[in-house]
């Protein structure tokens, strides 16, 4: 069976709202067991719960909002766009990935592959 | 090697201008040997060159416009964003896909995946 629309498109609304200003717990209860993370696209996949857990951490702290875009969802899988701002001082870094998931029937995500270089970043002062 | 951005970047363009009046013949010419195409997400993959060209003549002699939103490129791989627009009399068909491409060292197309399902679709007037 595969997850529903609704509940995958709470899954994506979910995520990049904990991605922005969640704790790294609520962020891991998104994955389902056995899950994979490849970001961005070319990276090593991470395939452990430890290694997507030491991946988010990472953001844990940061202040940072987000804004999801644009959401495809087919056949129990997406695709989406989101926009995602982590202010460092003065300064506004940007990144916009398009993002890939799947899920599980409970609307877990069981991979996630995100598409961005360093060549769409945009890095901007905080009244820009 | 992978694709080089510009050569990717040069490819998806392509795409998205020959998908809304290009010939199959223009299409098939930026997929490589033995590229496979899943349009939508969960249908059959099509795995051989005639079952590829079938797909993309049931375009050739339509009214469309088409537009590239967003281009993401990472690690000789792409997730673009574009909108498709097809007049049907007074009517336009829209559908706005998050398509997923690999691509081999010479920037031709291995694989397409066409995120979007019949919940996206819009259909509106000319005057809309």
């Amino acid at each position: 069976m595969t997850a529903s629309r609704e509940a995958i498109l709470e899954t994506v609304s979910a995520y990049v709202r904990l991605v922005a200003d969640g704790t790294t717990d609520e962020l891991m209860d998104l994955f389902a067991e056995g899950a994979t993370v490849e970001d961005p696209i070319g990276s090593e996949v991470r395939t452990t719960r430890a290694a997507i857990r030491e991946f988010y951490a990472t953001l844990e702290g940061l202040e940072q909002t987000a804004e999801l875009s644009v959401v495809k969802i087919a056949d129990g899988q997406a695709a989406f766009l989101f926009e995602l701002v982590t202010h460092i001082g003065e300064t506004a870094y940007t990144i916009a990935p398009i993002d890939v998931m799947t899920f599980n029937e409970d609307g877990k995500i069981t991979s996630m592959r995100a598409f961005w270089s360093d060549a769409d970043a945009h890095i901007g002062s905080k009244s820009a």
